[in-house]
C-alpha cells in the first residue's frame, strides 16, 4: 500500500500522513513534488491514498486542491487538522543570524517576531519550510523558520518558538478512489454544487440546509471555469451521510442545483487527540 | 505619492499596479517583500496606496490579504483583474533544458505542458515567478516559467506560451486609508460580517441580500480567530454603496450580525479593458 503526500519529507503533509497512518506505515509514504502529483498518483492507482493540504496551508495552493476535488474521481475519507507552529532554527555553531530562509507564508505568520528580533536579517523566500531547513543544514543560510519536525530531520538547533502569531491550523484531506466512508466521533460531509449566477440562487440552496437543521462549517464560492458567470460552491456540513437529515438534504440539493458532487463523508482528527 | 506593491519588480502585483496607476506613476511604485509589508506601509502612511493579490494569486497567500482586510484600517478602492499567462523562457544560447525554475503554483498551472514536453526536466520551486526569471538570467537554471513581463525585464527568450491550462485570472485590490469610493461602470461592494455558529444564522443574513435583489459574486467563510466556533464571512456584492438597495441591505446586515465591516465600494478593471 502506497500513500502519496505533498513532500518533501518533513513537510506538514508528511506529519499529517504519519498522524493518521501511524508510525508502522512510515515506509509506505511516498513524497510528491506537487499537489497535482498526489492526485494523479491516486487516480492512476500508483498510490492507494493521498494526503493533501486543503486550507490555510503554508505549503502550496489550496485552490489547486479544490480544483482537483472538483475534476478528479477521488473521495475524501479523513480530515486531519494540525496546529502549525514555526520555530527559529540554526546549525550548531552559528552565532549571528544574518540570513533566514522560509516559505513566504511562514515569514508572514512570524512577522511580529522577526520584526522585533531580526529586523536587519535578510529573509530568503523558498518554496517550503522543510526546504528552508535543508538549506540551513547545508550552510546556505544562517537560520530557517520551520517545523520542529523539520529541525529534527535536519539536525538543527531550535533557538526559539513557536514564533508564529496566534493559533494557526492547517486542514488536510486523505483521499482515495473508493468511497468507503467511515464514521467517527466528529463527522463532516463535503459537497460541491453549482447554481446559476442570479440573485437568490445560493439562498435557495441554503434554505434546504436550514430546513434540515444542518450546520455548515465552511462555504466557499469559486468560478466554475465552464461558463462565465457560473459558480461552484464548496460546502462542508456537520454530520455523516448515513444520517437522515444529511442524506435527505443532499438529495434535495442535488435536485435543485445545476451540478452536484459528493466529495466524501469522513471523521476529523483534531490536533489534541 | 508612494504606491506599495507585492514585489519584486515584474511581479503580477507590479503589472496590476501599472495597469491602474499608469506608466507615468511608475517611479512612485515601491516593491515590498510580503503582503504584510504592503498593508503596513499603507497603515503607517509610508505609502498612500497599496496593491495586493486577493484571489487565485500565484505570488503568495490570499488568506494573508483577507486577514489584513479584517484587522487593518484600510479600504478597497479598486479591483484589478489580470489574466495570468505563463511562458517558458530561456537565456540566449541555451539548447537543452534540464532545469526549470518557477513558483509551485505556476508549475501546477502548467502541469500538462511540462508533463508532455519536459517530463525529464528537474523542476526547481522558488518563491515567485519573477525570481525564477532572475535565476534563469543569472545562469542558475536553464529555463523559467514566468510572465511575459518578467521575461522582458530579465532579457529572456520566450520559447513557448501561454503554456498554462485554461483561462486563469488573479484579482488584485488597491487599498488606501481614506474611504474615497469612486463609482465606475462595473461596481462591487465588499463586506465582512460574523454570525454565531448555529444552523441557519448565515441563511438569515443571506435572506437580507435576497430581499433587496442583490447578487453576491463571492462568499467565503473563515474562522474568526476570536472565539472558537465563530466565523467571519467575506462577501462581495454587485453594486455601489450609493445605490438604495445596497445601502439599505447593508444597514440591515449590520444590525443582524455580531460583527460588520465595510471593506470598500469600488469599480473593477477587467483584463481586456
Amino acid at each position: 500500500m502506497k500513500i502519496a503526500y505533498l513532500g518533501p519529507i518533513g513537510s506538514y503533509s508528511y506529519e499529517a500522513a504519519k498522524r493518521f497512518f501511524g508510525k508502522e506505515k512510515e515506509n509506505n509514504l511516498t513524497a510528491c513534488d506537487t499537489i497535482d502529483d498526489v492526485f494523479e498518483a491516486v487516480e492512476e492507482n500508483e498510490a492507494e491514498f493521498g494526503v493533501v493540504p486543503v486550507e490555510n496551508s503554508i505549503e502550496g495552493s489550496v485552490s489547486t486542491t479544490l480544483d482537483y476535488l472538483l475534476k478528479s474521481q477521488v473521495y475524501i475519507v479523513k480530515e486531519i487538522i494540525l496546529r502549525v507552529e514555526h520555530y527559529l532554527c540554526v546549525r550548531e555553531g552559528i552565532e549571528q543570524i544574518l540570513t533566514v530562509a522560509s516559505h513566504p507564508q511562514a515569514f508572514s505568520q512570524c512577522h511580529d517576531y522577526l520584526r522585533k528580533n531580526f529586523k536587519q536579517a535578510k529573509l530568503i523566500q523558498v518554496s517550503s519550510t522543510s526546504y528552508a531547513a535543508k538549506m540551513c543544514a547545508e550552510g546556505e543560510v544562517d537560520a530557517a523558520i520551520c517545523s520542529l519536525f523539520a529541525s529534527q530531520q535536519n539536525n538543527l538547533k531550535v533557538l526559539a518558538g513557536p514564533i508564529n502569531h496566534d493559533n494557526n491550523y492547517t486542514r488536510f484531506f486523505v483521499i482515495t478512489k473508493s468511497p468507503n466512508f467511515e464514521k467517527g466521533n466528529k463527522n463532516k460531509t463535503s459537497i460541491i454544487f453549482s447554481t446559476y449566477d442570479k440573485p437568490g440562487s445560493l439562498y435557495k440552496i441554503l434554505a434546504i440546509f436550514n430546513l434540515y437543521d444542518l450546520n455548515l462549517t465552511k462555504i466557499e464560492s469559486r468560478p466554475a471555469k465552464t461558463n462565465l458567470g457560473e459558480y461552484v460552491f464548496f460546502v462542508d456540513i456537520e454530520g455523516f451521510v448515513d444520517e437522515e437529515d444529511v442524506s435527505d438534504a443532499l438529495k434535495v440539493v442535488q435536485r435543485k442545483s445545476t451540478f452536484f458532487k459528493l466529495l466524501g463523508s469522513y471523521s476529523v482528527i483534531l490536533p489534541d487527540e
